[in-house]
């Protein structure tokens, strides 16, 4: 299977992008996490993202905050899709980076996820990865009805709790 | 190869949403587009998500403005990857569309792109299927070298009339 | 007399929620609270509002935070009068949820009321079941009047402190 | 059956109020349409609230822009359901509207709809008076099929273009 | 000398009103606080704007939050000067109230000070009564010096801590 | 009677300043009209504001757009009441202006009315030189009910025009 | 004297970027204009950055809308100040821009203009250069004494008007 | 070498100021600190700006909230570098402050950085002052050099963690 890179900006990141790592690894999805930054290491960050499809990537997942450009840097550099996680914390809590995450210009596109969503970000590359493998599609699926179970459960505890 | 689908919530959607059309057509991608709409046909829009894998889809495409809830209820009936197209044109001019879209729950992911960016939708749909696609993945990258190619002449151009 | 139906996202809600539950007790107005989500169990969600009015409801109360699709997907399934509560905690503290609620297509109402307006959901669910129950609108008067004493209780103790 | 009053803050909002007005027509709903301001008029605007469910009214309708206090007005001083329309123009382009009509305080709903959202005020109207009129909710479910009616026609139009 | 009115919509406003009138008596100017509500007292409310010039008042300020009509309220009833002060607390952290306060229509202005501004309205309503009495306007220019002094004084201590 | 200064920071905004204008004309107060910039006069705006006092005026109006620093320019330089109006056309269509108008530090109060609500100030002048003027009061209270009578009379013409 | 740089990143945005490049000339300062993108030309634009100090320059403009990045992708590859101009157009009118500009990391600033702000962008790349020139500090000084002038004549003129 | 000042407009402003100062300490950049407010100190502010270059100061930074005018009246005063940091804190959490100190009128430039930005005010000075100072240009580079060099220790670490 192909793998999926998380990448973050600064290790103070790691809280939020975490989520985003053990979801890949329940998934059975190989991952590496990376701290590469748009501005302060661009050269690597740059090169890491022209060699990310040869190196055995399918999908590359950057999580950013304020004006953030991390995920915007790893499209400029290479075709695969590459999926922005805006991080909360700056001028109007997070939709600063929100806009700076999704607002890509005409083809150079940024899979943007919620902010802070580091969880949905590995369930998009997951997704993604499941388009030529049934195997983990059908892994997506059993996870969704779990989901419902789950809401099934706690829609039986407040029913018990009101009755 | 397998399929994209674009969906747009009403047919007045369709000038923005017909670029996404061209971009996939131009990758040789085939495509069906639909008009659906979240709130008043909900049946036949579940449906289709919840049969689309099977009916060989690898990518839905879904444009909707104001409280933008197509994606997500195609994300809510199905595993396959959801592209989200917010719309400009409700209150602060197409914010409402893009928090409606990109802010889903845990667990269902909507891929999340620039305010009427219906051509970046179709890139990252074909960025999607190029992951398992070595003859797509190059077309893409062709495209993006006849980008730099194009600001490479723009520029000589300026030069030429600054000289 | 018609049931109201309280319906969140999540269980996490139900602080938020549960003053809704309580001002309809206050009021001697039946209801019923779940938990079901437009994105997690859609199916049942679907259901319940389509079934709603036979099954002797007369207004459902729905509350969702961030990209809030539930009182719209409600409204897609029923001709009830729908009331959204906008929950607080998304970008922009809840101006996600609201615009999200709020801004609903032509044809699909959503009666929106303030973010995490949940006891004023419940009022207004009880003015709708008044327009045609002169008693809940004389128990509606009575806790209007109610609301003027405090305020006016208010108003002398504080010339009290001033005096 | 109750009558709904559709108020207006100035004649210059006659254009975004009026199909309000056309919609309730076409239901069948008997209305009355009014000019009344909560701050050049704010005697009889006061007067019409207080008088308005014994003088046969329903449901009231009010519609404002900027800092948007008609419906607030008007819910201050009646226990009948009154719907807020904010109304585009003022600074941020209605969200001043939007947030003046539904942000109110607790006991006193503004059951607010889209900007601009005169067609769907009368729809929520309508799904009040319809919680005891059976026949007009089987209008309103008619009405609802022929908007899917029509979404379908237009589906259908496009896959001929397409084809 | 004319008098204040100091009008908060609920008690829990005291804490953010107080400086108000504590300002007020630094200058030596008399002053009421009433709580008054625009929604849930709206009859006292009008009474007392329509009477407060007759009464012996010279200017009126107004605190509320969320979709803050009272000002606006007063201002309906009166020609007196209305001050307005938003508070913080609803969506946007103030911004509603903000905008609910300042963007009154045309013919009934609001003077509309800083979210939380108490101190400020104070100090407002003291400039407008000022422009008739010297020996306030006199009382203000001294207080300004002495804020310039305060400054003067800081700067100095910062300047013996850096040296 | 007091004279009123109508400021405005570049010749650009006399279109939107000059209703200030008309409206103290109507009223029968003197003005004085005057291009004076924060940024580029600073010290002839410094010294206007200095001397306002004693060259006879009682309230002075400053308009600008953008970092509206304008009526915080002069407020620093005078006890009187300054209003100042923000005007639109910046960053987020006139937000920028009024935040930059209407939030100022704690002392130095600007009385800031609605976005392009140069009438408005007018009228907020008229009522601070009224607090000291019986005569002119009443003229602002005829004003106001011309006001209400034009509503009366569009109405009335509505009814007609429905009837 | 050192050179200025003008980057745009779409030949689109000349329009907007010229008077940049026409206060340059006014002030004699030598410059070059270029079309290089953060995202299309990315190689480009960081060997451009990366020789910037050694080619001559003493400032880089950047111009870019929607997320914009230029800037701050020149910061991130030299240490000669970057300006950036945040172009309209985008989400929110150009705020996405703003905040995608100036909202830099630690250690990486982009010298923020207002939207649409080449001119002053111009202007402050001569404040830059003027630091070690006292010949350009004198122009510098004298245009600002020419604005003061226009104002006067602007005020004149005004003043004739209403005489 | 030149000095930098740094301004802010209150001593409560000083934990969010003091990182410009150590940065300029770590780089051996002259410099002075001083309180002086827009509004409650406007002469001396003027008098400090006007004779800043002649003082010896090659760039001014500025500090300050809300309704931010200081940056925008030292620069009014000098045609030096003023470099502006908006505070969080006020209506939007610091948005007032950003576009109140960067949407400037023309010819008045102020360079601004992030919220709170001051390490990046003080970076951007240096950058300023190393336009013709080329040993200070080397340390600017060194720690750039050294920031990347950080990122590599934290990137090693987490990879030894996740091993």
């Amino acid at each position: 299977m192909k793998k999926v890179a998380v990448i973050m900006g600064s290790d103070s990141d790691w809280p939020n992008v975490k989520p985003a790592c053990e979801q890949l690894s329940q998934f059975g999805i190989p991952f590496e996490a990376h701290i590469m930054s748009a501005h302060r290491t661009p050269v690597q960050a740059a090169d890491f993202a022209k060699n990310a499809r040869k190196n055995g990537f399918g999908a590359l997942i950057c999580a950013a905050g304020m004006a953030a450009h991390l995920a915007g840097a790893f499209a400029a550099n290479t075709t695969l899709p590459v999926i922005g996680i805006p991080l909360k914390g700056g001028a109007m809590d997070g939709l600063d980076a929100l806009l700076a995450t999704v607002q890509m210009p005409s083809g150079i596109p940024v899979a943007t996820v919620a902010l802070n969503g580091a969880k949905n970000a590995a369930v998009l590359a997951a997704q993604i990865l499941a388009v030529s493998d049934d195997e983990l599609a059908a892994r997506l699926d059993a996870a969704r009805d779990q989901m419902a179970e789950q809401i099934a459960q706690k829609e039986a505890k407040l029913q018990a709790e009101l009755a």
